[in-house]
C-alpha cells in the first residue's frame, strides 16, 4: 500500500481534507489553519528498527534527494512527490556542538547546540522551504498555473524561498515596506534574484497585499502558516533523536515567535513515538523576548487565556511578534511536551549569546533569548544540572553581525559584560609580551 | 604496525624530519618550509576498498571525533593524536552543489560547486584549524609551556583560529595594523572572545610582531604556512572525490591567493592515487584575481619564471597576495596535475558570482573569481562542454555582504549587469498585479 499524506482542517469539527498539490492555504470550510495529516497505519507497516535503519542508511549519502535531512525521511514527509521535483540544497544534517564549556559555565553537564544555522541560507528556514518549493515545481510540472512564489517577509524566510526558487528556476517576490528596510538586510533575496516589490505601506499593508495577489492561482503564498513548510522543519527534533543514537534527551529549548516552529519541533517528535521509535517524549521549553512574550504570559495563567499583545522592539527581531499565528497549534504542543515558556530581556540576551560566543558558538540573538532562557531555568530549579538538554540555534551569527558589533562596541542601551575590546598597542614587542602577559594572567584568574 | 606521521622539510637536498607535536614552523637546519609526510608503507597495507569503506561508514557518523570530514580520515592526517584532544566543530561533508541552471546559462552540462562555506566559521578554513588546533591541545597535554595561538590575520584564518580556540578553551590571539581594520571585519575574532591586539604599524609590521612573540614556545604561530592545515585542508578533494561514489572529476577549480590550498588540494588527491582509492588525476585550475595575478603571469611563461608583484586593491580581498608563500609547492602541484592559470578581472569576478547567486548559489568574491575563470576557460576552449567540473567555494556569502550590497546597489567602479534593484509601487493591488505581470514576462523572455 503506498504511503500518502493530505492536507487536513485542524478544526477538530471540521477535519476537511484536500490533496497535497491543491493551492490552498486555510480550510475552505471554516477558515481554520490546515495541517499536513500521514497515513500512519501504513507508515506503521515498517517496524521502527527498519525506519531507524533507513534514515541512517540515506543520512548524509550520496543517493539523491536522500542525503537530504529532510528527504532521508521523504515517506514521513511528502511521500507522493517526484524524486525529480525535489529542490534540496543538502539541508540538514548540521553539527549538534557539544557547548561542554558552556555548560560548565551555567552548571550543566550535558549541554548541546543544535546549529541549523549552519545551512545553505544560515537558518532553520531551509529545512521548511525546501518543502514548499518541492511541492511547488511538481504542481507546476503537473499543468498548475503557478508563475511565482511570494511571501511578504524581510527576514530569513524571504531569504530561504529566494534561494530555493533560484535554485529551481521559479521566479520569487518579496513584498516589504518601502523605506524601512535597507538592501543589506534584503542582500540575500535580492542577490538570489527575488523581485523585491518596495510599497508605500507598512508591514501590514504588505501582508494584506501579499494575501490579494495570491488569490488567484498564479502567485503561490509562502507564508509562515504554510504547512508544507511545518512538514519540513518537523525533521529536526528527529534528527536530533537520531543523531543521540535514537536517545530522546530530557529537554529541548527552541526560539518561539510566530510558533510555528514549536509544533513542528512536537509534530516530529510525536510521529516517532506513534510508530514506535522512542518510547519517552522530552518537555519542550518556548523561550521569548521579554518585549514580545505573549506565549510566556499565557503559560503564567496555565494557558487558560491568551491575549495578543503589541510587541517592543527586541533585539531579536524575527521572533518581535505579539500575535502569533501558530499559538493554538504551539499551547497544544506545550500541553503534550510538558512544556515551559521563559522570556529573556534584552540584556540577558544578548549576555547569553555573548557568552556563549566565547565558547565556540557565533550565536544570532534568537538562540541568545533561547540560552539565557536557560540559565534561567537553571537558576530556578526548573532544570536540572544532571539533565540531558539541547538548545535549537535558529540562525548563523553572520547574519546579524551588526548586534554583534553594537555589542562589543558598548553601543547597546545597556551594560555589556562581555564586550571584548581591540587593544591599541604601540609596534613594539615588548610592548606586546607585557601586554599580553597581563592579559592572558586576567584571562586564567577569570577562567574564560 | 602503528600508522606514523612527521614533519618534513620540503627542500629535496635537505629533507630533515621532526616530530609533530615540535614547536616549529619552518626547517632549522635549512630555513624552507615544513610538510607532513605518512608512511605510507603502513598506510598501504589496507587495501583501497577498505580505506573507502572505513570512510564511508564514518561519514558524517555519531561516533566521535569520525563524524568530521577531516577526522573521518584521521589515519592520513595525523593518525597519531588522541580522540580526546581532537579539536573538532564537524567540518566538511558540506554540499557538492549541482549547479546546473548555471552550469547551462554557461554552456556546460555537468557543473558542481563543492560549498566549503557552509560551516561553522563560514570558510574553507576550518578544515584545516580543527587540526592545528587539535595539535596544540595535544602539545598542551603533553606538557608544551603553550599559552596561546596567534596570528596576524584579518581575515577567515583569525575567524576560524578564534573560533576553534574558543571551542577548545585556549586563548588566541590577532594582531592587525591599528585604525585599517573595523570591528564589522573582526567581529568574528572579537565575538570567540580572541585577544585583538591593534598595533599602530601596518600589516607587515604585525607580521613582524607576530614572528617575534612566537620565537619562544608560550606563543604557538597559526600561519598560513602551517602544515598542519594543510593536512585538514587536504580533505576538501578526497571528500569530492567520495561524494561522487569514487569518481574523479576532470577539472577542479580552486580560487588562489597564497597558495596554501592549492597544494592541499592536491595532496590529498595525490595521497588517494598513490594508496589506489582512484587511478587517474583531475586537471586542477587555479583562478586569481587580476589584480593579484602573479602566478597566472608565471604559468604565462610555462612556470620557467616566478616574480612576486605588489598585488592591487581588489574585491577578492582573501587573495589580495602579490607573493604567495606557497608559490613552490603551488607549481610543484599544477605541473603534476596537468594544471591550468586563469585570471578574472573585478568585473568579470563581481559579474560571474552575482550571476551564479541567481541560480541559488550565495558566492563570496573568491568564488566569483574561480567562476569567472570558468567562462574563459570554456569561451578559451580549454575547458570542455562535456568535461565534469567542480568548482571550490572557499566562504559563505554572508562574509562578504558589503561586496553584493554594492554590487546590487550599482556602487562599484564598473557596470553591474545582474544588478537586482527593489521596485517602488504604491500599495495597490493592481500596481503590484501590473508590475508582476511586466517583470515576470520579462524574465520569462531573459529566460533568467
Amino acid at each position: 500500500m503506498p504511503y500518502r499524506a493530505w492536507f487536513q482542517c485542524i478544526n477538530d469539527q471540521c477535519k476537511k481534507q484536500y490533496p497535497l498539490n491543491s493551492i490552498i492555504y486555510r480550510c475552505t470550510a471554516c477558515g481554520s489553519l490546515l495541517e499536513v495529516q500521514h497515513d500512519m497505519q501504513v507508515l506503521a507497516h515498517r517496524s521502527a528498527t527498519a525506519w531507524m535503519k533507513l534514515f541512517e542508511d540515506r543520512y548524509k549519502s550520496t543517493q539523491w534527494p536522500y542525503g537530504s535531512g529532510v528527504w532521508g525521511k521523504k515517506e514521513w514527509i511528502l511521500p507522493q512527490i517526484n524524486d525529480d521535483n525535489v529542490v534540496s540544497l543538502y539541508e540538514g544534517g548540521s553539527n549538534l556542538f557539544w557547548a561542554e564549556r558552556f555548560g560548565k559555565m551555567i552548571g550543566i553537564d550535558n549541554l548541546w547546540l543544535k546549529l541549523c544555522g549552519n545551512s545553505h541560507s544560515g537558518s532553520f528556514k531551509d529545512l521548511g522551504m525546501t518543502v514548499l518549493v518541492s511541492m511547488v515545481k511538481q504542481m507546476i510540472s503537473e499543468g498548475a498555473p503557478i508563475q511565482a512564489v511570494a511571501c511578504a517577509s524581510t527576514g530569513d524566510t524571504s531569504a530561504a524561498l529566494a534561494v530555493y526558487c533560484a535554485a529551481a528556476g521559479i521566479p520569487s517576490i518579496v513584498l516589504l515596506p518601502k523605506g524601512k528596510i535597507s538592501i543589506a538586510q534584503l542582500v540575500q533575496p535580492i542577490a538570489n534574484g527575488a523581485l523585491v516589490l518596495s510599497l508605500d505601506t507598512d508591514f501590514d499593508g504588505c501582508m494584506r497585499v501579499v494575501q490579494e495577489i495570491t488569490k488567484d492561482e498564479t502567485i503561490y503564498l509562502a507564508n509562515s502558516m504554510n504547512s508544507l513548510r511545518i512538514e519540513g522543519q518537523k525533521t529536526v527534533g528527529i534528527e536530533i533523536v537520531q543523531q543521540f543514537d535514537w536517545e530522546v534527551p530530557d529537554v529541548i529549548i527552541i526560539p518561539g515567535g510566530n510558533l510555528g516552529n514549536v509544533s513542528a519541533l512536537g509534530s516530529g517528535l510525536l510521529m516517532m513515538r506513534d510508530l514506535g521509535l522512542i518510547s519517552r517524549l522530552p518537555r519542550i521549553v518556548v523561550a521569548q523576548a521579554e518585549r514580545a512574550n505573549p506565549l510566556y504570559r499565557s503559560y503564567l495563567k496555565n494557558f487558560e487565556t491568551f491575549e495578543p499583545i503589541q510587541a517592543e522592539k527586541t533585539l531579536a527581531s524575527a521572533i518581535q511578534i505579539g500575535n502569533p499565528v501558530s499559538i493554538q497549534k504551539a499551547i497544544r504542543t506545550l500541553k503534550q511536551f510538558n512544556g515551559i515558556v521563559m522570556d529573556a530581556t534584552e540584556q540577558e540576551l544578548a549576555d547569553a549569546a555573548a557568552l556563549g560566543d566565547t565558547t565556540g558558538m557565533f550565536n544570532c540573538p534568537h538562540t541568545g533569548v533561547a540560552l539565557a532562557a536557560l540559565i534561567k531555568l537553571i537558576k530556578a530549579g526548573k532544570i536540572d544540572k544532571s539533565e540531558h538538554v539541547v538548545v535549537i540555534s535558529t540562525a548563523h551569527g553572520l547574519k546579524f553581525t551588526d548586534f554583534k558589533v553594537k555589542y562589543h562596541e558598548g553601543t547597546l542601551d545597556f551594560p555589556c559584560h562581555y564586550a571584548n575590546k581591540p587593544i591599541d598597542l604601540p609596534p613594539n614587542v615588548d610592548a606586546v609580551k607585557e601586554a599580553l602577559r597581563q592579559e592572558l594572567k586576567k584571562r586564567r584568574e577569570q577562567n574564560v
